[in-house]
Formats: C-alpha cells, structure tokens, sequence
C-alpha cells in the first residue's frame, strides 16, 4: 500500500509539473482551458491550482479577454507569478562563502562572496550567510518574499548529520523555506552540467583539483550521490597501495599526491619556495621548469585516475574545475592524453576533456540547480513566460 | 514545446502506473470506483483503460458485487489480465543461449538453455533463441500471446547498431513485440539487483569475472548506461600502463591481466597444464597452490581496481558473480582486504562484498528486468493479485 502511495505523490508532482510546464509554455490561461489541455479532471486541477495559489508560485491574472461571461462572474486567468521561484544557492567553503541567486526564468540575478569566513564555526557561518544574503537583496532590490528554496553545499563527505547541519538548519529557520544540502564538489559538478561547461551533456565525469580533489558524476542526466553520499570523492582512490597513510584511512590517496599542499612540497624538495596557491599558479604560468615539472607529473597521474572513471562510466564530457584547472593546457593536455591512450575501448566514441567554465561560483550555482532539480524535473526554459 | 510533449508523455505512462498500482493492490474495480481513486478525471481514465485493454493488460470481469445498476446494464469490473504480462528475458553469449520467462506476477516460470551456440553467427543465434522459446512454452504449457516484451543480453559495448543487432531485429519481427537489448553483464547486475545478492539495495558496483571481466553499476536504484553504452566496463581499467596493448586500444587492462585464459597462462608458466574454465575452478577448490597462488594475486588486483570503484562510486554493496566467484572465500577475502584497506574514507559507512546468488541465469533474468524496468517501474508485488 506504501509502493501504492508513492505512486499517487508522483502522480501529484506530475500533474503540477504538466500544470507549469503549460503555463511557461503558453502564457496565461483559464482553469477551463488547463483542464483540457492538461488531460486533469476538474477537481484534481483545481486542487493542484489552489495549492500552487497558496504556495505563490502562481498567480489569478485578469479575465480571458477581458469579456465577461456568459453567465456569472468572469472567468479569471492563471499565471506564474513573476515574484515566485526565488532560489538561493550557498557555499560554504572552508575558507569563504558564497551566494548565488536565480529568478523564476532560472536565471542568476546576484552573486556574492564573503571573504571573512575562513575558520569560524558553523553557526557563524550561517549568519555570515544570511547577513550576506540580506546585503545582497538590498543592493539589488530583490524581494525575499518570493523566496522558494535554499541549496547549500558542504565540505566533505554527507554521510550523517553532524556539525555542518546545523548551519543547513539555521538557514531553514531563518528563512522558512525548503534547504538542501549536499557536497559541494558535486553541486559544482551540477552547476557545470546546467548552466556551464557541461551543458547539454547528460554523462559527464568532474573533477575540482585544488588543495583538495574532488568531484561529482552525473550519468543519464542525474547527479549520482551514492550509498552514504560519497560518490564522487576521486581525491581516494589509492595511486599507490604502499604509500603513506590518509586522513580517509586508505593509502597512497590521489589528493596526498597531488593536492596543492603535496604540489608545493615537491617543488620545494627541487628548491623553488612558494607560499601559497596564487603563487603556484604564477610560477606555473611563468613555465618555472621545477613548477611544471611537478604540476605536469600531477597531471599525468590525475589522466592515469580519470582513465580509469573513464573507462568505467563512459562520460561523454570530463570536465576539469579548481585552481589547477586554469592552467589550461599545461594539466589538460596530460589529463587527455593519459585517457586518449588507455580508456576508450572501440573506436566510435567521443570524449571531451574540457575547463570548467563556472569559476568558483559554480558550487553555489549548482546549489540553486540542486533545488531546482529536486523541486521541478523540468528544463530550464530561455524564453520568459 | 517538445519538452512539455514529455511531461505530457510521462504523466500519461505515470497515469497507467497508478491505475495498474490500484488493480494490483485492491483487486478488480469498476471504472467509477478507479476514477475516485486515482483523482484522473473520467475521460481519462477510460481512455487509458481502452488501450492498457487493447494490449491486453487489463480484462473486463464481472459485474460489481452481481447487482444490477440502478440505470442501464450493470457497471463491470476491470482487472488485471491473468494471461498477460509475459516477459521473455534472452542472453546471447558467446557459447550459449540462455533464456528466462516470467508470468505477470514477475516470478520466473522458466529457464532453458542451448548450448550448441558456439561459434555461429547472429542470425543463427536468433533461429536458436526462438527455438529454444517455442520449445519451452510447449514443454511449460505458456500461451504466447501473453507475451509483452522480450530483453535481449548481447555481449560487448552498445554503442552503435551492428551485427549484434540483427538478432534483435529477427526476434522482434519473430514475436511482434517490444525488443529491449543491452550488455549481458550490465543485465546481470539488473537482475542481482531485482531478485539476487543485490535485491533491496539501491547501490550497487556489480563484476562478473569469467574468461572476460565485465560489471555494470547501479546508482540510487538506476543502471547507469554510460553515454556510449559502455558503462560498467570493469575489465578496460588499466592496472599497468606500460602493460601489453589490448584490443580495446588501451594497455594493460584488467582483463588481460586476470581473465581466464591470462590466469591459466600464468599458471602454465608455473608448471602446470589446465585445460580449461573446469579445470582451473577444480584445481583451485583442490587448493593446488600454483593455482591458489594465481588466483589470490589476480583477486588482489581486482581487489585493487574496485576499492577505486568503491571510493568513486560510493555502494553499499560490492556483487561478484562469473565462474570465479564460485571459489568463494578464495576469491572474495583478497577482495574485501583490497577494498577494506584502501577506499573508505570516514567510519560510519557500510560495504558488503557478497558472491551473486542467481548463477548463469542472471543475464537472461536481468534482460527480464530490463524490459520490467523500461515498461513499469513500480516495485513488484509478492502477493498474488
């Protein structure tokens, strides 16, 4: 009787769907006419529409044509309200926080960052969010009134509530509204697939490498989570089974080997001293023969992990994010040819291997895109409506 | 406007699901009675009544409770048809036709196989499976013109029509029904999933090591396909890149390293003679310790791949099946050690490592649950309805 239940859910978010697809589509329009295009019964319709109303995602509009009925009271229209659909996007990063917000047309309106974050603790964090958001909607004279649903994205692996939930729980109370959380390397994975590098790409295998390596897959269209919310987490996949021992309690991890800390000890070992990722970036950048040395021999044992995904998940898109990312060719072109020469088994495939193209806002881009997701299967449509 | 012809398509198909839900759950019903309890409005729910009738998924039966209506000839009852809902599953392997058959109720009525396949090509193979189908249904007293839809497990990549799909094409004109095909082993992992080690669990990375490595992967209850069909590809990772060339175009592949004809090689090198799959699983159950050797080392190195599978993926539960997998222990401890050591980050997360439960038949079982999948994917019912 459960299965049986789901079965009626589902029924009922399809109908809303096929309610605002039509209205997106078509613009404004009576009940009657809903009811004939949408196949409903009159009173499942009505229903759908009385909850839409009292969720304010849509709106009565003046009559049809402006002509009054034959009988009784004219028949009002139905529309999506243009203050509804509100989404905000979170990242709370280790180090800075950042805000995306997307209209009903799913657009981004406002992008922010907060600087100051960097070691404060969950419930500081949150409030720095929200003083953030508020800041934000003031300057651009954005009413949260019409705000739907929050996404935020977390560090690390989302296997339990622990700590980090209590800012996803400080944001649901401060705002009222439906919050989702998930890791933030994959919702950068998601950000990418709807509105970046990925888009129109439905298998897609992403890679953020920076001081940390992470990443999120999507395969037929979907973000995969995995069984305790892991999946993605390439940093751990073991490049040496005899080497030192990680934080994850495996051996040998990629992220040990090639994160920007691994990155600047193995450069200082060739007596070049850098401070920091900026730094590492410039003397890339600059051809230092120690620092390219080093990035490219990273790169290749990304190509040489990567290879493996590939060969395993047969994406039709790699794309590669984080600070090492914009560096372009340098990591690129061993990424591709490490996959070109051992992962295409056949030969009729196509594999891109291509940058990122959010920059650092596609955590909190791929935050909106979770709720957006989660909330309405539905494309993105260009048109207004 | 193509995209609202989806929703449109989807609340159709979900439309049908409800209505097979409530005939399943409460039994036959009038019309009246479904249209108030699945909120679809009265055109609706009998157009979609006409045509699950006209594919003879649903009967008309009896009148409710015998009693005339107040009005008019007396309201019949629909039910689910007894007779329909065949499901054929076929594996087209390189040695042999296996082929699966299911009632309605989605329980095996049974399983046959031809083992003259060798060596023969697809149109061959086809006259074989139909064959062996119409012996079958003879042998069983199974009505044909019950049958719904028939899965097709074909072995390699799905990436392009071939000669592989000329049998597909032969049985769909043969039997005048829907024909779904996709990579045996990724069927294996569908029908573990659906009846086997991996029943009730969501996520899943499957492998089948016999001659060749293969797997499929399951994620959050879904198949993953993979953009060219070549999704679960376990055999194609690289463990050696300086290895020999595959014929994939890789090097050092997995398959080549610990397939069966590469083990018994390497047992040869050791000095003793095996002729063959039997031949190899015996010595190693007599604990011949050439052979245990080989075995152990190659199950450690498969150990090795799936713990990056398993940090990448992220399952909860790890299926071994293929001819090795019936060593047991022999082959599964190197496994889970490999997988234990190396690939799980955090503590509070559980990873199964079982042997498959459903044997040869899996494949022709999860081309079942292919087409069960693609028409209907309501959960099965045990009790009968």
């Amino acid at each position: 009787m459960e299965k049986r239940s789901d079965a009626l859910q589902r029924l009922r978010r399809t109908h809303e769907e096929v309610v605002l697809a039509a209205l997106r589509a078509d613009g404004p329009m009576s009940r009657a006419r809903l009811t004939e295009d949408t196949g409903l019964s009159r009173t499942t319709l009505f229903a759908i529409i009385a909850e839409l109303m009292e969720r304010g995602v849509v709106i009565e509009t003046g009559a049809e044509d402006g002509r009054p009925r034959q009988r009784g009271r004219p028949a009002t229209r139905v529309s999506l309200n243009p203050d509804a659909g509100l989404l905000i996007g979170i990242d709370l990063g280790r180090r800075r926080i950042r805000v995306a917000i997307a209209n009903v047309a799913r657009q981004i309106v406002a992008t922010a960052v907060d600087d100051s974050a960097a070691d404060v603790d969950e419930r500081e964090q949150a409030e720095l969010a929200i003083g953030l958001i508020h800041k934000m909607c003031q300057d651009e004279g954005i009413g949260l009134r019409a705000l739907e649903a929050i996404g935020v994205g977390l560090v690390g692996v989302m296997d339990a509530p622990d700590r980090r939930w209590r800012a996803v729980e400080r944001l649901a109370a401060a705002f009222d509204v439906r919050v989702e959380a998930d890791n933030n390397a994959r919702l950068a994975a998601l950000g990418e697939q709807t509105w970046g590098a990925a888009h129109t790409t439905e298998d897609v295998v992403y890679v953020r490498w920076s001081v940390g390596v992470g990443g999120g897959f999507i395969s037929g269209g979907r973000l995969l989570r995995g069984a305790h919310g892991a999946s993605g987490e390439l940093g751990h996949v073991s490049v040496d089974p005899a080497g030192p021992r990680c934080h994850c309690g495996g051996r040998g991890c990629l992220e040990e080997r090639i994160g920007i800390p691994a990155l600047l000890e193995a450069i200082a070992a060739r007596g070049v001293r850098l401070t920091g990722t900026d730094d590492l970036l410039e003397a890339a950048q600059a051809r230092t023969p120690a620092v390219t040395k080093v990035v490219v021999e990273a790169a290749r044992t990304l190509g040489h992990v990567l290879a493996g995904t590939v060969a395993q998940l047969d994406p039709e898109r790699v794309v590669v994010g984080g600070d090492l990312a914009t560096l372009g060719g340098l990591v690129l072109d061993p990424i591709r040819s490490a996959i070109g020469g051992l992962a295409l088994p056949g030969t009729r495939r196509t594999l891109d291997v291509v940058p990122a193209d959010l920059g650092p806002a596609a955590s909190a881009m791929g935050a909106i895109a979770l709720v957006l997701k989660e909330h309405d299967p539905l494309p993105p449509r260009t048109a207004g409506s």
